[in-house]
């Protein structure tokens, strides 16, 4: 499981703040935990207005680099902010996000092109998030078809299926399930990538909800999450999980997480 | 999901003292907690030495339909001890169990043409249980030809796949779900059981493998667990699933057991 730790978010108070102050200390406090926690990738997500946002979107990427060994995926929606800061960087960076709106892709592909620069997908275009698992895959189709002709590998995609809300749609999980099959049969060597706040919003007990979906969805060939990798409860599921899929040999990486304390054991 | 609630079993020491007193007290106390706690049924297993068995298990079902309207599941693997004791329920009990094994099934057969009771059938025969999920379904298939030859319906078989420790082999659960997935989809109208404690066993913090296994195994087409209703996490973690495979409608068993303080909350 590729983990892309979500905790450095301008649209959570905390962090909003830290940039406002050009708190480095919790920002790179915020980035090293995430990454003793098995992040893999930092999100780095500035949430200002758009005139502040490449000079604070550059601040937190020079100072969660300076903090860690993690490669950094800049989170922003617009292509002048990432093209900006994208050349500050000493590792290529991921790029989150594009979808199929016609101004972000053509914004972004440009830099893709120029860098190797992993990028995540969504599976939406100007008309909004589809209905259908149908309607979804003939986007993701169309967008793969665009990546392939400008010479971005599939390996360096990772498209999220965009898993609504359970609470308004009894079928938002079925639906997220059987896109992510559905893409993953199609375009094997591409990454599948969730967000998991999304699917639980509005119900009681969130944590039973994100563990069964993260379980299931990895079934399904999600390999990879935007997710916060200090909660113990999501972190314990996606090693179990792994478990029970015959993806941790010898349960070894489930083991050495219980010894060094990082499984839930509540029960 | 059809809940049997596996708590009143003689291997259990407090069980096996309370059947060699016949404290009813604690038996109709065990029955009871597992029926609120939403089992469907109650499994009686006696524990005991052949030949106090048909009395222990007599007593036992005597006991504990006198406490709770959950249906009986008679645990045996000794044919004369069922027979003996099934004319004593007042409902047709569910019988736990037969396999491909010759002397089992022979001796179970009569009971089935006699009553209408569901079965729980193990995938396995004398020679053992097989190493992969073609050789499994080789003798469900043989097993249920027999069911159909004598009547015994469909929907009253509930196959159990024999999921073994992930500890000791890393396809364990890949295995037992790729058995379900077989099954459920040759013979869709019968019942798919599980046992949960095996697939743990050996590993640290079980619990969390009991919910990713169940949680995967309910999406391959599992539908009824022999479980301990009360266990937290577990029983949590089965409405969790029910809701993410759109099986709970507007969510409402979820929201239900979260005002009754049934979900686990720990995060």
């Amino acid at each position: 499981m590729i983990i892309i730790g979500e905790k450095i978010n301008g649209s959570r108070k905390s962090v909003a703040k830290a940039i406002a102050e050009r708190d480095a200390a919790f920002i790179q406090g915020l980035a090293k935990k995430q990454a003793d926690a098995g992040a893999e990738w930092l999100d780095v997500h500035a949430g200002t207005t758009p005139d502040k946002e490449i000079d604070a979107l550059g601040w937190l990427a020079d100072t969660v680099q300076a903090a860690t060994e993690c490669k950094i995926c800049l989170d922003s929606p617009n292509p002048a902010a990432l093209a900006a800061v994208l050349p500050r960087l000493k590792q290529t960076p991921m790029i989150n996000s594009i979808s199929g709106e016609k101004k972000r892709l053509e914004g972004v592909m440009p830099l893709l092109r120029k860098n190797k620069s992993p990028v995540i997908m969504l599976a939406m275009d100007d008309a909004g998030i589809p209905k259908t698992a149908d309607d979804r895959l003939f986007i993701v189709r169309a967008m793969m078809m665009k990546m392939r002709e400008n010479d971005v590998e599939d390996d360096r995609v990772y498209i999220d299926p965009l898993a609504i809300a359970l609470a308004t749609d009894t079928n938002a999980g079925k639906l997220a399930l059987s896109t992510i099959k559905m893409i993953h049969y199609e375009f094997p060597d591409v990454h599948i990538v969730s967000g998991l706040s999304n699917v639980s919003y509005g119900l009681p007990a969130r944590t039973l909800i994100n563990q069964a979906f993260i379980t299931l969805a990895m079934e399904a060939g999600m390999d990879s999450a935007i997710m916060d990798p200090l909660d113990t409860a999501l972190f314990s599921a996606t090693l179990a999980a792994e478990v029970v899929l015959g993806k941790d040999r010898f349960c070894r990486s489930y083991n050495t997480a219980f010894r060094a304390g990082r499984l839930l054991t509540s029960k």
